[in-house]
């Protein structure tokens, strides 16, 4: 298979862990013969730096024209000291999202045997937790009509869901639930939120078609709960963008394995693929940044082409370097491994 | 001291846990000469199926009168299942919020070293947890605009707050901030709303009048990882309504005491307080709810009217209670009271 893959390393971290996951495609495409073209650009403070753009519109034509895109993180400290800058570099994400219509992002939360005491939860809670977050991620309140009063008084923000916003993603999880145990859970706030009463109803609407399927429904708050209280109990989340901002990364503690968590932003024509740990701004060039999540990303990546091969031998490289204790200070407080060196670890198990 | 106070107790286990708050108050009038006086009205799904209104106007006229309400709790599964009914329990909470004006919602976080076991975080991480949540409660995403067209394919729920609504409960944050551990957080996602830059903007001025306390942000899903990552960092938070729901009850679960938990909020005129369990209704009516929350959010009440010897003294039969295991079933597997046992406890305890 041919593939182009934008790669946009990003800010703090991104570029280091970018590296080893283009290092562990480069194996993958060496073993199966495929080829893997990648193309480069800037995104986040790095092209703020350069260009005064987040998200520079050569930037947009690579991402646009590729088949996939694996993005490193963006954020850099000195953007967040003025919080009235109008140039972010999650602008730049966000922009992103939104012009390729990247409308699902999905999380799996997993936990590994060999990490589970890395949780701050009980081993007995943690133990079998394997779910899937579905959030939508082009509409809501992120993308809503915003308004700033001039004296500085007064602001709005606008929560706007639309049934064709609600159908194409909602379709997107019950397929994943289908082929999973088998239960979808909805997360709203129903009993104060119109936009939520949509949900519920085209969501219920939805489910006639996947009628295998078991439909539960949670209150967002409940859910913060319940994520921690029994985290077993889930197999699909489904919900909209701002709550999925909030219960995924409540999500990602779970497992204690932060440092492993990849995801998906899946649109029509294309999708981005990220490991979820953000920047790390204080770690940036250092060599000790666990690039484990961003090469989890590539294997999602080469999932979502049906390479389902290549994306189990990349699994299978990530189980054993954490079972072998090859891995990087955060997961390894002992006789901790460089960035690159469990980068070449992988490799060489791959090949 | 006399005191007027509304007894809403509500919905599921409501009646029997205020039973026993009440039963504690009174031991206290006896103890320190005080005069309460009780006035009892119905809300939520009782109030609905006696006068088809979930806050009829004699509660609100019965609340608005009194120098504080203590509230039971509302909710039954009945309600729950037509999620577009138009008359439901929770809006007899919500009406009565925005009516009485109760603007900040306050719930303390603390861990019991004796419960310490119960929570499904591990030791280390909860021990010398000790926080204060306030929540801004009648603005933002509850009370703003709501449209729902008329196709059913279209729906918009609006944020709006206002410099005058983030600075009264600003205020109180700050003078809570200032009169314990000197650290305020404010939770928001400053990077995607401008409602939330707003808040950022206001709690930043109103800083200057507190200059020794420590203010700092964090966004609302990066807030959901750190309530778990390391509670003990938090001393007071400050958030919005929306963010507030959420992340309080993800905060409940932490100290592995759900059933201690209570709650005040807080108006210019008057104050309500609640345990923030809800109605449990699998347990109503079976005397073994426990009554401890509630108990406690009627030692709030008393701080409320700095009656702090008193409220001491319930906090010490409740710690009595947990210490000698005279608990309910949710605390306790081997050899349970019943709510009313635990209740006479804490009133022999006390007088
Ligand atoms: C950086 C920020 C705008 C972004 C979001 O809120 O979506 C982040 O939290 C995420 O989840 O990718
Ligand atoms: C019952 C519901 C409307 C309410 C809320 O969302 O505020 C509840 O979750 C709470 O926190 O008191």
């Amino acid at each position: 298979m041919k593939l182009t893959i934008a790669l946009l390393p990003g800010d703090g971290i991104g570029p280091e862990v970018i590296h080893q996951a283009v290092k562990i495609l480069d194996a993958i495409s060496e073993k199966y013969n495929h080829t893997f073209e990648y193309k480069k650009a800037d995104v986040g403070a790095i092209a703020i730096d350069k260009t005064g753009n987040p998200l520079p519109d050569e930037t947009l034509e690579i991402c646009s024209s590729a088949d996939a895109i694996l993005f490193g993180a963006i954020g850099d400290p000195k953007y967040d000291k003025d919080h009235n800058a109008t140039i972010r570099p999650e602008q730049g994400l966000l922009r992103l999202r939104k012009e390729l219509d990247l409308y699902a992002n999905i999380r799996p939360v997993i936990s590994y045997d060999y990490l589970i005491h890395k949780s701050n939860l009980k081993k007995e809670i943690v133990e079998g937790t394997d779910f899937i977050i579905y959030r939508e991620l082009t509409g809501g309140i992120y993308f809503g009509e915003k308004k700033f009063s001039e004296d500085g008084k007064e602001a709005i923000d606008t929560c706007k869901y639309t049934a064709s916003e609600i159908d194409r993603i909602a379709h997107l999880a019950f397929k994943a639930a289908k082929s999973r145990r088998k239960k979808l859970t909805l997360i709203d706030k129903a009993n104060v939120l119109v936009t939520s009463r949509l949900w519920r109803k085209r969501v219920k609407e939805i489910s006639k078609s996947y009628p295998g399927v078991q439909l539960n429904f949670l209150y967002a708050n409940t859910a913060a709960m319940q994520l921690i209280l029994k985290p077993t109990q889930f197999d699909v989340i489904l919900t909209e963008n701002m709550f999925g901002d909030i219960l995924s990364d409540a999500a990602s503690v779970i497992s204690g394995s932060i440092g492993l968590l990849a995801s998906a932003s899946i649109g029509k024509k294309t999708a981005l693929f990220e490991p979820i740990h953000g920047s790390y701004p204080k770690a940036k060039g250092k060599n000790f940044a666990n690039p484990l999540a961003a090469v989890l990303s590539a294997a999602m990546l080469l999932e979502h082409f049906q390479l389902i091969d290549e994306a189990e031998d990349i699994k299978n490289a990530v189980e054993k370097s954490i079972e072998l204790n090859i891995t990087t200070p955060d997961l390894n407080s002992t006789n901790h491994f460089s960035t690159t060196n469990v980068g070449n670890f992988l490799r060489d198990f791959i090949l």
